[in-house]
């Protein structure tokens, strides 16, 4: 049995998630008739207490889409320097809006207020104006360590004192959920848009969703139609989201569970010199007298996958296909190391 | 029964589509691991000769790939004025590529190497230089108009001198290679790259493939990354393409013979002035004596739906779910117009 | 005696401006401390009776700039096809802001307000947003055509009313003046911002200056700023624009009396099948049964300089540089062609 | 008497210099004509030993024009945190040339070739590719630091060996040759474009200069000519450029031993825990126990301009018109402080 803990992103939808799949009413959603992706954008745009939604093939390009709304040409985004939105999507933010970065660093990936107020550049020609600040919740790099919603608000309210937009990267932002108790709607009341990304924890097989004020989707529906966004008949992804947010929100404790079980399991390993506090499904290690591609090598051998997250890190995330019996037989192979 | 004539995008998978959809392999395709992604994207590249395909969520997109592959900053684009990618893609050209445009005038939406010839710029400070010309075949807004291999040959041959790129937007290629009996080599070995969609005749749910070479679509899996087009499991959506190359390519000559039925019978109309000549599965006609929303709101009165396609013009595009049925009741219910 | 007539911006500075300029106070613009160039700023936006103005090196860059602030990623400006921003700024207009274009025909250059009416994008996510009209006032490739207040004013209304900015590429703004006898300020009222140049008629050795409101100058300062317009001490510079605009505004009607005596010896040409009407500085003679090669070698032969404009088309500029003279002997010489 | 420290762009032509402006013939340069900027680009290609030369409006233009044809639309630039082409260029390399930004930790400004090693991206989708390392000598805020050809030349190696272009802001790169010894084209051989400005040090009025091969240098043409960065006749600039060539360069030298003196002034103030090392015309000092603004309030009231350079840091540069009489009275102005 392979163990593959690359990523939350690999699951296969479970057998009800294809049944919803294969039984959705579809249209076409250029038309904005496909009543499948009408029913998950009203769904879990009330579930986060905010006016819209738009179904995206991807979290990228939710991300993407946020940014674009909430800069112009000449403007900055302050984020996390490990923040997904500067690391892993292309160059983006650069490429797709044309504005520039202002990287905090912060512990476990996160920034403060106080670490906003002193990086909003002056009113100077020299400078581009700030217009957006970006947070990630959970913090991928940071081992899936999560804001809580008092880290949040006096960033919300500097936000909003200062004209400056607030967007939050919630790839994961159910499995902070689900451990904070938070309700989605607390959320959308602290930002101007949200990406929740439906092919992670939530299991599903293609998809993100932003939501946002009306105004801000209904130009939200103009760029994903430049950046190529427009599906037709969506209809059969946008039902594993639905069948997601319906029944594989609260299992993600499971995933959570399991990873810290994970964590331990790690440390105790001697080439391990330590794991991130576990938060949520995310387990980063650092290694020592080993290298990330010697020590995944010998994963690998033992049928176990894993990712290589920086010079000395490695990072394994636990998800739908990780059961107890793979936890099981996880911490039995890694004895062989 | 709801006629339904207002584009090709509209169909619902066919039921051997939706089993193949459901039967599929999956697997993480941003990881390149989702193997029914891979064998449409092989099988496709096969078939038109090139050495490589990328699978996208639209054509919007893979055109848009294709345009950022061939320019740079300060490039133009040679283009009927009636292409797509000028019209119908969010100011793309300009917004993804920062390329400009020289907009050609040609009979039912195409252009010769003469014209090409003589708007390639100078080299010269002023002007953008020209680095690609893009054709668009069958052309949407020429009423799907074909382009011969005869014409396009020389217009490659200049490209091809001149160091120019050339793109086709295939979104309907197949429905002329079915009119014309050439093959998809045939047209592959004279473009640098071919977007072709899935979703339109063929019948697919959702996406659009890019054909090129390899160093192009390496390339292209770059941007598509920025763009947001990188999904998961895939291998639903591509698995509906597999089968619509393998069994709903042929059938598209039923389209076309139903069009052009379709085009005499609006032809005989009284406030209908003129339908464009019929060559594959659209139908322009043009209106006299009453306004395509006036004429619209007749047909939709009767269950009839079309889209309006400039001032005094009216499109209607034969589909999959267009039957001979559909035609007969067609013909019986305008004549109450 | 070489008798050039490529351009108005050939010419050299007077001995009265030059003076102006050496012994103008200078000192820091990008500080705002050059008094010079800040008596210019106020002395040109006064005159067109708006609130500011700012200096740059070039009509491209002042075009570019207000370019840059009426629109955004993803919208549109509609202009005539043969416009300077669309043809001569490097493609820009894409380049700079990622703008789509709208590219109207229209004689002499000028464009109406119910083309304009015609050509604002719906409110559809296939289409940019138009968000700009520019006009050219006088129109280069129109022959040096003068648009009248009374043609200006739908166009003004139809913006005002659609919520489209308005921008005027006033190169030769004051050629059309002196020759309708409108006043600047009577321009100004009507336009969101205006694009003056001090290197074409009016003689000065480098610059441009583009008047508008407050707020629109302030962010046209952040622009320049990244294109890299921001200059040390301009003053030099900004003399002579204050020096031309003191002196050499009234003398523009000697070269369109000149250009108008040099488009009837022309005409007289039997090469010369038509000469554009003469309304200011800019002569444009179409040839028959030469080229403009040949012709413009004939010329050159005889010390007589032009640029080609066209298939068949060779333009001459008066200016400055170019008296009764230098008039008398074009004629003498073109006997011999 | 004023005691300007803000900056070294602050100074006024000398009166050779201003002679020499007032005598130079002048052309107009759009076509290529003028003499005296064409005399300016030979003699600075010539000096650095590279085949072109480019006159431009500033700076930020002939760094912005390098960072423009280094990279592509989604790739990546390494330069140091502290560099004036990302802290003060209004957000140009993103906005210019849509390219991400790489940011380095390093002593006084600079970085190493290993820093630079482990910062080039992985051939991966996630990631911009990288194309461009840029260094900036003197290093601004890095207190004038200076990097020498041994520090350079590994960096250029592995640029060289990993197809990567090197740029170098040379703003004020004459204060480094004239310290070390080294040649111009010592420095020209290892970069493949250098930015060189005139309007600081050097004492010029206006403008930079970009030097590099000559198909780098026409591709630069095309690109200042859509920032808008071609002027007409601007040759009375480019003189001052010659002239300081001739005469003002090595006079640099005073300007250090100034800073130098000014630093050692400064570090006996009770409020400055430290002076950054002074290497050539620039001098930070760091405060203790007052707010740059208290300190600077201070100063203006003795009549000496100084400005505010991070959070507890102020700067000095001395320059052409600060000569020994203003050093003393420098000396005895703040021992009221």
């Amino acid at each position: 049995m392979l163990i593959d803990l690359r990523s939350d992103t690999l699951t296969r939808p479970s057998p009800g998630m294809k049944e919803a799949m294969f039984a959705a009413p579809v249209g076409d959603d250029v038309f904005g008739e496909d009543p499948t992706v009408n029913a998950l954008e009203e769904k879990i745009a009330k579930r986060f207490g905010v006016e819209a939604a738009i179904f995206c093939p991807s979290g990228t390009m939710t991300n993407q889409i946020a940014i674009r709304l909430h800069t112009q040409i000449q403007t900055e985004v302050i984020c996390h320097k490990y923040s997904h939105i500067y690391l892993y999507e292309g160059g983006g933010i650069m490429a797709n809006s044309l504005a520039s970065v202002k990287l905090l660093d912060g512990n476990l990936g996160k920034i403060t207020a106080a670490q906003v107020a002193e990086s909003i550049n002056p009113d100077d020609v020299h400078a581009p104006e700030t217009t957006l600040v970006s947070l990630e919740n959970t913090m991928n790099k940071g081992g899936g360590s999560i804001y809580t919603l008092d880290e949040v608000k006096p960033i919300a309210a500097l936000c909003q004192e200062k004209g400056i937009k607030l967007h939050l990267d919630g790839a994961r932002l159910f499995n902070a959920l689900v451990e904070t108790g938070d309700s989605p709607a607390d959320w959308g009341a602290h930002f101007d848009t949200i990406s929740i990304c439906l092919s992670k924890g939530l299991g599903c097989p293609v998809g993100s969703v932003l939501v946002g004020s009306k105004a801000d989707i209904k130009r939200a529906r103009k760029v994903r139609k430049a950046f190529g966004g427009g599906m037709r008949q969506a209809g059969f992804m946008a039902a594993a989201g639905i069948y997601a947010l319906d029944h594989q929100v609260e299992r993600l404790k499971e995933d959570h569970i399991r990873a810290r079980a994970l964590g331990e399991m790690l440390s105790k390993l001697s080439v391990v010199s330590e794991v991130f506090p576990v938060s949520t499904n995310i387990v980063i290690a650092r290694l020592e007298g080993v290298s990330p591609e010697e020590f995944m090598k010998k994963l690998s051998d033992l049928r176990i996958k894993s990712v290589k997250f920086g010079k000395d890190l490695v990072r394994f995330v636990t998800h739908l296909d990780f059961g107890d019996e793979h936890l099981e037989e996880f911490g039995k192979r890694i004895q062989n190391i």
